[in-house]
Formats: structure tokens, sequence, C-alpha cells
């Protein structure tokens, strides 16, 4: 039930940047102008076939998430591949690549993909998870970055980083355990950033596999930056030096 | 309804960490060991009364939240006065107050007081709402942190601005619409960081008692950060130059 997208803001966000998404449209029976005019006439505008349905018959689709009367069933998006992605670049440019070592989380995800956006990194890439399409949570906590942004999905993050490495790009780990200061001297010109799931960081593969571990110094009794915080400290770090 | 603590964690932290906020103690009847024999140990070591009830009276107590069978109510703690935190403060040396500009969620709120002492603030300063004292909300997204960190409640936040003038901080406000970066110049070495709310940004009226506007650039379709991102930087911008 995660090829669907929810909730009024989401999918017009959604037929608005990513029609090519969008399969089709459910729209509850209750729904009434001057929404309804507005979503059909996106709908037609972007040529997605649309259905009114009875609300209960949105509720059993949506699975316990609230929807605002409004689902967007999602296609089968055939997903950027890493390699395809990767032969698009200028070798040589300034470029900052966001790798996620297993953020599952969709606020936490959402959140890193609007400030990696927002920072000019030219992608996300992630694990591969179950499904390939963005879901509605994901898109509204980042803003609608997520329909802007490549978030790629990959299925192994070492081998990913390895094409990165082809790709001429510096692996750097945010690591709490580090012993440089993010700091301490300036990020690589061409950076694939690595982010680990909150609590747990890196996996010890991907660690072994950076070719900097950097931390991000803290003071006082939390031990920790929230992930997204943390992803975004690294992320402005590299862009202060870049791009501003 | 809003001066009480719910669920386990928050209130197991706050027994162990702010005992004396902590009126009485309310268990349901369904809760079991172990976690029933530490929580009645917590509180006997706090000296903080205990009651068991039925459930539906936690149920109706929490106001429709969760409360996993347990609930603090919290004393009216007398709050610290931003005056009297000011004076016991060196005059000189460098410092760093966080000061938030109506930001109300407390999600946010929770997760700038978890930067802010991460990043070696010495307090945060916000808007009087209702309650003093801290929410579960807030306690369980700031990780802990509202509970170490002082957070002041002023009812003016312009009036609070003079009050850091005059005790020697520069006050610098978070601006999208400011004509400087924030990384042009080294922060000042005292600076009181102003944050808006999510949004809408800083009131007419505090942007214009601010010392210094600056901005976080940012590129991409987002046209801003999450409120807690931006304050993130901002505090890292200055702990980078001061602290680390």
């Amino acid at each position: 039930m995660s090829d669907i997208c929810r909730g009024r803001k989401p999918v017009i966000d959604l037929l608005r940047l990513s029609p090519e998404k969008c399969q089709k449209i459910l729209i509850a029976d209750n729904v009434r102008p001057p929404f309804l005019d507005e979503i059909i006439e996106l709908a037609k505008q972007a040529r997605i076939t649309y259905q009114i349905l009875k609300p209960e018959a949105l509720d059993k689709l949506s699975d316990g998430e609230k929807h605002q009367g409004i689902i967007c069933k999602l296609t089968q998006v055939k997903a950027i591949e890493l390699d395809d992605f990767l032969k698009g670049l200028d070798n040589n440019s300034p470029a900052l690549i966001v790798v996620l070592d297993h953020i599952e989380d969709p606020h936490n995800l959402g959140a890193v993909i609007r400030s990696a956006e927002a920072g000019g990194a030219l992608c996300v890439v992630n694990a591969k998870r179950r499904s390939a399409t963005p879901n509605d949570t994901v898109i509204k906590t980042s803003a609608g970055a997520a329909l802007r942004l490549p978030v790629i999905q990959v299925v192994n993050i070492t081998r990913a980083l390895e094409r990165l490495k082809a790709a001429n790009f510096w692996t750097v780990g945010l690591d709490s355990n580090a012993k440089i200061s993010i700091w301490s001297e300036k990020l690589p010109e061409r950076t694939a950033l690595v982010i680990g799931a909150e609590g747990e960081g890196l996996s010890r593969l991907v660690r072994e596999n950076c070719d900097l571990l950097v931390k991000i110094p803290i003071r006082g009794g939390t031990g920790s930056l929230n992930a997204s915080v943390a992803a975004a400290l690294g992320v402005f770090e590299w862009s202060r030096n870049y791009l501003f």
C-alpha cells in the first residue's frame, strides 16, 4: 500500500511537479469546490484519469492514514540508476552528493532531502526499500523537494561508494567517533557525504569504505544530533565553501 | 492541561534530571513490573508522591494524548528570569544565546533546544505562552535537553533583545531577506541568535531591533529551510568559531 500519495497538498504538488509519477487520482465524493475543481483541472491538464469514490473506499486504500478525500495512485516509475546519473555529470566541477546509510524514518528522510536541495546537492542516494516511489510523508516533510531532487535508490551502499569514488568523489562519512572535526579542513571539492541512521550511526562496512571520517563536535548531555540536523550541518559546510 | 508530562521515557527523564519539577506521579493500575517497580523506586528516591489510578482517570487528564499509563503533574516552578540569568554571567567571554521569535510548534522547539545545547548555547529565550513548564513533546524531541538547558520565557521578545544588548550581546537575526550571508564574516563573540517562526520568519519589530541581519544562502525550489535546521546552522556557525 505504499505506492500511493495521500492528502491535498502532496497530491497537488505531485500533479504539478511530477505528473509522470501519477497513475490515477481518486477523489472522495464529499470533496467540494473550489478544491474539487482545482484538482480536476490539474488532473485534466496532466492527462491523468480520475475517479470519484465513496470516502470509505479511500479509507480502505489509505491504510489508516489521513487522506483528506484525495489519493493518487503512483505509477511504477523506472528509477534513476546511480551509474546513469553519474555518467551525465562533469567529472571535475565541485559537486556534492548525499548518501544515506539506512535512514528509514520518512520524516528524517524528507528533512534531509529538503536540506540537501537547499544546500545545492546534486542528488540523494538511499538504500533501496520496498517502494521506489516517493511517499507522501517524505514529500510533505521535504516541502516538495523530494519531487525535484533525484533520490536514487541503491541495493548496496558500499557498492555505491565505490561507484562514487570512480566518478571522482571523495566519500566523507559523518561519524561521532571520528578523530577529525568537520571544520578542521575544507571538505573535498567533490564530496559524497555519508550519513548514518540516528542512534546507530554508520554501519561498520560503510565506515570502512569512506575515504575520510569526520565528526561534528558537540557539547552537553544529549551526546548526539538529530540525523537530519547533522546532515544539514554537513551539507552546508560543503556549500559554504563551494557555492555561496 | 499543559502542566503535565506524559509517557514512560519523558517521566523517567524528568524524575532523574529535574525531580524538583515533579509534583505527583499518577500510574495506571494496568502498568506492570518491571516498569512499575522502576518508576516507584525513582519516585521514592526523589521523594515524590505517587498514586495508582484507573487508566480512564489518566485518559481524562491526558486530553487525548498517549500516556502509556504514566503521567507526572508538574509543579509550578518559579521560572528563571532573563535579568537574573544575565546577572550571573561574565560579561566578556564568548557566549551564545538562542532567542526564538514565536516558535510554538513543540517539535520545532524541542529540536532547537537539542541543537542549542549541543552547540554550547547558554540558554534558549522563548516568548511566554500559557505554560512555563516543559511539556512532554518538547522534552522528547529535545532528547532530554529541555531538562538541562535553561529555557527562559519572556513576555516581550523586543524587550528581551534590549536586555541582551545591555549585557554586551550582539543581537543577530536570521532573515532570508537579509543582504549579508551568515558566512561572510565571523559572528560576533557574544551573539544572541534570533530565529523566527517557520514560514513567517522574524516579526517586523523584532527584525528592526536586531543589530545585524544575516541570511543562510540556499538553492533550489523550496525557498526556505526548516526552522530547526536554520537554527542549528546558525548555532554551529557560532560554535565552529568560538568553541571547537
